[in-house]
């Protein structure tokens, strides 16, 4: 194996297989780097036991490099990737395999670096395009980043630390949840697929740092597999196994209160008595209206003071003399995970979880579940 | 007391504040930011045993807020600080001493913290100015970043973790060393005190972000407590007692070999080479010349692979048969610590420290004891 590409290009491709290959896996020869060289492509594969990636550039397409002779090696990617990125921009790197070694040569720095035993390297497993259907890179990006979060952090019940992705005609719709709240977010898709999939939140967090916003990716899932695949990128990840609840259901229909008010605003308030609110276990915020029809936040801990403010919304509608506690954190990453400029709360009474949707949109909703006032 | 400020000025005064503020210290008073109204100025104080800072602000005349009641209160920092990091920029903070509480007024948000007993805050010691010189911000800064590195981080020998400042006839001197490395930076100064004082690193880190550079500091050292006085600031810290090694001495004379080289070339091929001499103690990379007389530098760790590279240096004299390991990590700390495009390194043989200089400067001096090759 022998070519040569330019230094920038190189460090690029590194960073994104840095992301998932480990630095002390159980599997000692998943902490290096599949390199593979053919007519014209230069292949690189890395990963651990849950994710994988595969990136597979055309060099000669691309007029960053040239291969001079097909081969494959494994490198320990720590190494490797640490003194490519020390090597000097807009010059050209070759890169030879030498007996079991590995030769980078640039201008007048050679390093070699021992290779690792490539028959040890597990194989990619196929996986045929099953109709799952394509998504642009950018709308993805923006359901995992508006969902994710509002996933399970403990490890009580495993289903909940994924994000579930339901296929069903012509739809697919991501929801996450930790019991207390829940954010959801659907699109339209054509599909010949139809199930439901849980994908881990580490998987799903990658994935968006690496694929191309620009590209359409296409979405093959499998039993205990899915692969997202682009014009040059593989991302393999398992899943998660079990039912997911139908949370669907639980989504309140009646409502006594609605308000109109601005995002960013909101946001700023509930950042503001969350400082205040950290004493508690659920970060116990309290939500009120004032008589003049304006919104009112506080929240207080003993021994160090309290904390009012009031925010005029722009539109309120229903019984205003509903108070409701909820918890502030939740209720701030939901609020960071939108972009509108305005968003409706629906409060269904002090005792029912309060839906948060931006204005005039159906395609997302957040549920967060009310707290006891102390 | 009572007085309004505007905002974002009452944000930067809290962040120079927070960084000598403690947040659980041994005597709980400290926890707390002073907060002293007279007349015309507000007036912050805040520290720990060892540091602490006065801040004082002409409200009238910066016509960023007004006094109306003199007063004084001790108020819990952390919740204060990060209370008024949330609060919108650009408004006006209204704030009052109520009892023994501190109420705070932005628009529609209102909160209320309880103070603290400021009986029990201790007093700051008055420093009259004994003469010890006034040195421009900005130099002061570079000269103690280009010097606090070079300090021991270990306790065996605590004078060794302290920036020494030896003030003589019209100059100034700092010094860092941990034995096996040591920079040194002079200026002139006019100065009517002579001896030698040894500060915290951690007092010499927060100064260079707490002052200034377009202001002179006045430098007043007493026996066991320095203040760094400018307009609006006192930054007070206590010393490290003991004697300091007197270094100055050990600096060789006798050079077999000389060159100069562009510094950040240099650093480059030195950092690479660190990344595969990180498995020994002393992170051993040799120095030696080609036959070409080009600079060459390698490194290698068995069972991963080595590095080799060659630099051309602008000039070269003496000796090119030298060949020298030395710690890679001090090496690049010292010239990552200067701004010279050029410098000079010096070599007394293999066995003897190696000098770094920036190139026709003599105010600066870095100094690399060899390790043995293995």
């Amino acid at each position: 194996m022998e070519f040569t590409i330019d230094s920038e290009m190189l460090k690029n491709l590194l960073n994104i297989m840095g992301r998932v290959i480990p630095g002390n896996p159980a599997v000692p020869i998943l902490s290096g780097i599949l390199l593979e060289a053919d007519r014209n492509h230069l292949i690189l594969t890395g990963g651990d036991l849950n994710i994988s990636i595969v990136k597979k550039i055309d060099l000669h397409a691309t007029e960053s490099g040239e291969i001079t002779e097909a081969g494959r090696l494994v490198v320990p990617m720590k190494y490797f990737h640490e003194l490519i990125k020390k090597m000097p921009n807009k010059t050209m790197i070759t890169i030879k395999k030498l007996n079991q070694k590995i030769k980078v040569i640039n201008g007048e720095i050679e390093m070699t670096l021992s290779g690792m035993n490539q028959e040890e390297y597990p194989a990619i497993p196929e996986m045929p395009d099953n109709g799952g259907g394509k998504v642009k890179g950018s709308l993805l990006i923006d359901m995992i980043k508006e969902t994710q979060f509002a996933a399970s952090k403990s490890d009580s019940r495993p289903v909940l630390t994924g994000l579930n992705w339901v296929f069903s005609e012509n739809q697919l719709t991501m929801t996450a949840t930790n019991s207390q709240r829940m954010a959801m977010r659907k699109t339209s898709l054509t599909t010949l697929v139809s199930g439901s999939y849980i994908f881990p939140i580490k998987a799903m967090t990658e994935l968006i740092q690496v694929i191309d916003k620009h590209q359409f990716i296409q979405i093959n899932p499998s039993d205990n597999l899915v692969v997202f695949q682009s014009e040059d990128l593989m991302f393999f990840t398992k899943l998660i196994s079990g039912n997911y609840p139908d949370i669907e259901k639980i989504i309140p229909e009646e409502m006594v209160t609605e308000v109109v008010v601005n995002r960013s605003k909101l946001l700023q308030g509930i950042e503001r008595a969350n400082l205040l609110a950290s004493q508690w276990k659920h970060n116990n915020v309290l939500f009120s209206f004032t008589e003049e029809g304006k919104i009112q936040l506080s929240s207080s801990t003993s021994e160090v003071g309290q904390i009012t403010e009031k925010l005029v919304p722009l539109e309120l509608k229903g019984d205003t003399q509903l108070q409701i506690s909820f918890d502030g954190r939740f209720f701030a990453e939901a609020l960071k995970s939108m972009k509108d400029e305005l968003v409706s709360l629906r409060f269904g009474g002090s005792l029912r979880p309060i839906l948060i949707l931006p204005y005039n949109k159906k395609s997302t909703i957040h549920l967060i579940s009310p707290v006891r006032a102390s």
